[in-house]
Parts: structure tokens; sequence; C-alpha cells
């Protein structure tokens, strides 16, 4: 039997404050995080989003949500610490996942937030 | 021996911004999730807070703690991301707990919450 | 075979808004919640930092990240809610961490923070 540990697993994008746009980043950068990790939605524990203070058009979750995701998935959205000369229009999330102990996770920056994490940037 | 797994609980309230029913309003949505979840502080793993901008007359985790409540819990009490026409007056919980693996979680909108997750509405 | 349950450990800290002297609160704090837990990094499955609002000249995690600290870790920094009368300039975390199941977490509140936590008070 395989042994199973929870972890966590950061991701970030930009997007202009615009609703469509957020959405669509949303539902990206989750459906490329379930993937990179071969994750199901039933493995999630809990999702955290963060939004920087000038991301307020449309709610993340709600957006994952209409798109037919994430539906049973607890959740919550908070706002980004306001901290000077960090990189605007930003969703941030992370996930409590359940893996297998010996499996690495996959963190995805993408869409212009490589540049927080350019050790962990997209390498696929 | 019973197989436990993390899982996360989601709740919701809503309140005017005054201490006392801040206080209340936040035991009454505690106690019910534990009710509904059949656990006991011990089983609490982390309980993160939200509060809307306009909820700031005093602090959740503190009215808690002063009834009595979660006195060992490690807790954070965070501002929900402002997003536009999102429902004010709001305070939200996200309890990580270790629950039997076959059981299904409960979550809890109240007092003005319900409509945030109408699926997820009070059915008891 | 030992037995490791999550368990979540709260630490917080108080600085000035001053680069140099967050970052350095922000190890000190971080090393100590190590020291006092007998944690190696690797065994931390997240960490949350929050900031209250008058925090911002620089970022806690970049800052642990350029000591050479918490390079793999997943974390997140939030907006503390900004409760009135709250403590001014605090830096808090909540780590999430495999531990022995029998062993007991040890909080760390120092630097002015002491007084959110008294019966948490730091006694060794």
């Amino acid at each position: 039997m395989n042994e199973k540990t929870l972890k966590a697993i950061r991701g970030a994008t930009c997007s202009a404050n615009e609703k469509s746009e957020i959405a669509q980043k949303t539902v990206y950068l989750y459906d490329k995080l379930l993937a990179a990790n071969g994750l199901t939605e039933t493995d999630i524990v809990s999702l955290f989003f963060s939004l920087t203070a000038d991301i307020d058009a449309i709610n993340p979750a709600s957006a994952l949500r209409q798109s037919g995701r994430a539906g049973e998935t607890a959740m919550m959205v908070l706002q980004e610490a306001a901290v000077q000369c960090s990189l605007p229009g930003t969703i941030r999330m992370l996930i409590h996942v359940y893996l297998a102990s010996e499996q690495a996770v996959q963190h995805i920056y993408i869409h212009g937030a490589e540049k927080l994490r350019p050790e962990w940037e997209e390498s696929t």
C-alpha cells in the first residue's frame, strides 16, 4: 500500500483586473497544477488563494466553481500582504494535497509570475 | 484501527460590526461546525479566519478564546480579499482537522452567509 | 515505526517597518520555531505569514529565502485582518508540520508579541 503524505503546492499567475481574464488565468493555472502533479480534485484537502489589491473584479474561487471545477473543495480567498515593490496583478494559490511520500511537487509560476520564483520556473 | 485523514471544513456567518455580535456569531458558528462534524477541539490542526474589511470591532479568535474555546488551537485571522460586489459583514472559517477517511464533512453557512454557497446550505 | 501527525505551530514577532529589522526578526523567529520544536526544513508542509498593514518594507518570505532558508518551502504572505486596537508592527507565522503524534508543540511569541498570547510566552 502506497503511503500518502500531505504536501503543499504553490502556483501564481498574473492578470489584468478584468473578469474574463481573471477567470481564464485562474482556471489555466489550476488545471496546470493538477496536471503537473497528477492530481484529481478529490486529492485536494484545501485551496488558498491570495490576490494583490489591484485584482478585485471577480473572485477566483467563484470563477473556478463556475467553470465546473472545485465544487466540493474547501477554499479561502485572502488579501496578499501589500509589500512595497511587489509584483502587481498577481493571483497566488497554495494547494494542500495528499501525494505519494516520494513524489516531488511541481510548483507553477506562469504568465508573468515566473519572476517571483525563477528557480521554480516551468521547465516542461 | 480507524484510518484518519486530514480534511478541511468551511464555514461562514454574517454580523454587524459590533463586538458582542461578532463574538456571539463566531462562537455559534464554531460550535455548530464542531457539532455537525462530531469534532472535539483536540481534533483541530489549524483554524483560519478571514474578515471582510467592514468587520474590525473585535478579533474573532480572541472572542473564541475569551469564551473558553480554542485555547490551545493554532489560529490565523486574515483579511478576506476585497472583491467587488462581495457579501459585506462576513466572517469565514476554514478548519483543518483529522477525520475518519470515509466521513463526509459538513460545511456550515448561516446567518446571511447561506447565499455564498447555496448548495452547501444547512439542511439539518 | 513512529507515527507522525500533522500539527500547526504559531509564532509572532514585532518589528519596525525597516528592511533589515524585518529580515532579522523573521529569521530569528523562524530559527527559534525550528529549534524549539526539533524541526528541519524538510519537515515543513506549508508556512503562512501575516503582516499588519504597517509592515510593508520587505516580504518576510523573500527575506527567509535570501538568508538561505526555506528555499523549497511552500509559503503564503497574507494581510492580517485590520482589527481595531490590535498590536501594530507584527509578523505572524503558522507552520504546518509533521511531528511525532505524542510531541507537544512549542509556539513562540517574542520581541513584543508576547502580549498576544501571555499563556504561550517563551519559558525556555
